[in-house]
């Protein structure tokens, strides 16, 4: 993309009504404009990391067997009247009549409907294991909205929700999810800590928060620091095998970490005094096994080799899309701006040119776009007639990973120069080494 | 993806509600479930069929130069207040009240929005033109919902405008957007005539509809036989050419189209009469350019090279994504099931082993699941232990354009059966023949 072409309202001044650096950030890079209290457009740049956020969430669900559907954003209130959960939502749920006067509401969860659709089409064990999930927008009508994305009304999440003949499979379910949790948050660049948690207004026996360590955090949180050097690295899990998965899960859950709902002081002090930690967190997924407490009284029943009938085991398990895009920026940024890690940077890299108009480095220039995109990387040119200095105060906002900047005295030594956002170091080499190394270290990715 | 594993509840009865055919295989297909009046889940397959949709329309606007972003589904009133269309709207209009009681919408379009946008960021002509687009669920509230997800309440649409700094600039946006659509179209396997239409609630003087023919189409309309020759193909377009595109529009617009609103009966009898059709079409898009009509009231001003301030000529342009859905399968089926072009198959083949659990076919099958996969395409493979008729069905109702039958007969003598779906030839060749083949077909797509 040439900038020249592009709409990147980026701001100079601090937006007044931004109290935290991910929400000050945003607005700052063109990246979110605000419709109404916790309602945001997403702007291209901003609209560009969501996606990139939500393929690698789609991409790791579906790796590990779940199944994509899509269900709609408005719900009857009928389906809710059969759960229970109608009447105890509270002032959260936003309630909607329609021009036939029917109860009708804006989703803020899917347990009710994804249950409708379970009993309406499965009748036999023989269709179990299932695991449907999908990406879709939610309303939480927040008393108070504020942070931006962390906490707006109208949210992108990943609900996914799983149905088993018995609690073992239920738990298989539980774990699979946990472990493909933690491959879709490193693939972010996150490290994302699952946290014993307390079951909230869904219910449920087991249930784990993931929480990304920021100060800027709503929970406090206290951990074995132990917990911060695992690692899930590039290992191939076989989502089948329950002992493997029950593996990974134990490595995971072993050292103590807990939020301030289900903190323990007497297991807590039995650390050793050096790996205790307690800081606070951003919680940007939840998982839940809740057995029956939809099925049964919703009737998602099937018939077991035996001939006798059974409500499912089912669990949900979320994931907060748009949120993420906050709780990676709170994690990384200098005081230059965002910091995106590769796996979800709106662009590969920034191409700067130091002298627009001077015809060897628009050339240099436009080769190195025309190269780069053809390795498959998305570049970022920026084609204006500005100075140097905004050009990189741009760039260091938005938070590209690399930047190539391409000025006439490099050309006129067949270099450029290459330089990383997050630690400043910058190397000079040709055009095609900078080209090869880009696609190198997004090749890993 | 195995059947077996696979969230594919077909249906063996005619659902009585459904009275088009696209609406009555959707359903039997296990593609939707209706939720509420007009309000539809996308099951798995549905779900990736819209998927295809929308990448095919994202690909297509991304190379006319349009810019990706997203609005909410929420929308502040006020802003309607601002055009003067929140009273105008009537009924279809999902009007919310928020918590705090303040006055909210479900948006049915998003004129106030983008030009909200654009006059909080953008002043100088310099950054003209600009078209901005999104994909995003809306919401009418028809009175009668009916027919699927051709006329539904919540559906999804792709809706872009263009900002132009005078009415030639914003003629070559609409020319863009005309050539655009065609080609989206036709990578679908439609052909949609742009047709000279009414403007409607959004106001505008230079508007397009298109219509895709047949016969369950709302709207009668009038062409000349010509039009149904034009080929887009495989042309490259330089969408920033204004005489090119223009070129384009006038090969398209050149022979008479018209819908029941717009029609002209003296100039259709000067058609010779043996190319004078009449028939029905369903309305899958719609251009319009409209001018000033939202940036005057609201204020979308731009300061010229002359310093002088004029408000953006703009116009707004659709595409109704879920609906297409629709359209493509009342425009390509037979009495056994939908037929899928290739450009937006759910499965690019389907794998039906006639002898689950013999070892040899169980074999060829998985070699062959195998070999697709590795060649990028996906197939979904029938591994459930039914009948070969059952089989054959299924795949007939959802409608993969290409099935592989393999059966133990065939594999001694070293053979399967590659099968098209539209003309129901078949033809015996080795699976690496099969594989080859199909791979070669869909690099054409």
């Amino acid at each position: 993309m040439r900038l020249s072409r592009y709409f990147l309202p980026v701001l100079k001044e601090n937006p007044s009504e931004a109290q935290i650096v991910s929400h000050r950030y945003m607005l700052r890079a063109g990246m979110i404009k605000q419709q109404a209290a916790g309602i945001y457009s997403w702007l291209p740049l901003g609209f560009k990391v969501l996606k990139r956020i939500e393929q690698i969430v789609h991409e790791e669900q579906i790796r590990a067997g779940h199944i994509p559907l899509l269900m709609p954003t408005l719900q009857p209130a009928d389906l809710w009247r059969e759960s229970g959960r109608y009447d105890d939502y509270g002032e959260e749920m936003l309630r909607i009549t329609d021009r036939h006067k029917r109860d009708m509401l804006y989703g803020p969860t899917n347990e009710e409907m994804i249950t409708d659709i379970f009993r309406s089409h499965v009748s036999s064990y023989k269709d179990l294991p299932l695991t449907l999930y999908h990406i879709q927008w939610k309303f939480r009508d927040e008393i108070r909205p504020r942070f931006g994305v962390m906490r707006g009304r109208e949210f992108l999440m990943k609900d996914g929700y799983n149905f088993d003949l018995d609690y073992e499979s239920a738990i298989h379910a539980y774990n699979r999810h946990m472990v493909s949790y933690l491959r879709t948050y490193e693939r972010m660049g996150l490290q994302a800590i699952p946290m014993r948690a307390a079951s909230g207004p869904i219910g449920g026996d087991n249930t784990h928060e993931f929480l990304v360590l920021a100060s800027t955090g709503e929970s406090e949180v206290f951990y074995d620091a132990a917990i911060t050097d695992l690692k899930f690295g590039d290992r191939v899990v076989n989502y089948d095998d329950r002992a493997e998965c029950e593996a990974i899960v134990k490595e995971w859950t072993a050292p103590y970490a807990r939020t301030d709902e289900t903190h323990d002081e007497a297991i807590f002090a039995e650390i050793p005094e050096e790996r205790r930690r307690s800081s606070r967190g951003i919680e940007v997924g939840q998982i839940f096994y809740f057995g029956t407490k939809y099925s049964e009284p919703m009737g998602a029943n099937v018939v077991t080799a035996d001939g006798s009938r059974v409500p499912v085991h089912m669990g949900s398990h979320g994931i907060g899309v748009s949120r993420l895009l906050g709780a990676i920026i709170e994690a990384s940024h200098d005081d230059k701006g965002i910091i995106w890690p590769e796996g979800v940077t709106p662009f590969h890299a920034g191409i700067v040119n130091l002298k627009q108009g001077d015809s060897s480095t628009d050339l240099a220039c436009e080769a190195l776009y025309r190269d780069l995109s053809a390795r498959g990387l998305e570049p970022l040119y920026d084609d204006r007639d500005e100075r140097a200095g905004a050009k990189f105060a741009t760039m260091d906002l938005i938070g590209l990973p690399w930047r190539i900047t391409v000025g006439p005295r490099g050309i006129s030594a067949g270099k450029v120069e290459l330089t990383n956002r997050r630690t400043g170091e910058s190397e000079e080499m040709s055009s095609g080494a900078a080209v090869d190394r880009l696609a190198q270290i997004y090749a890993g990715i």
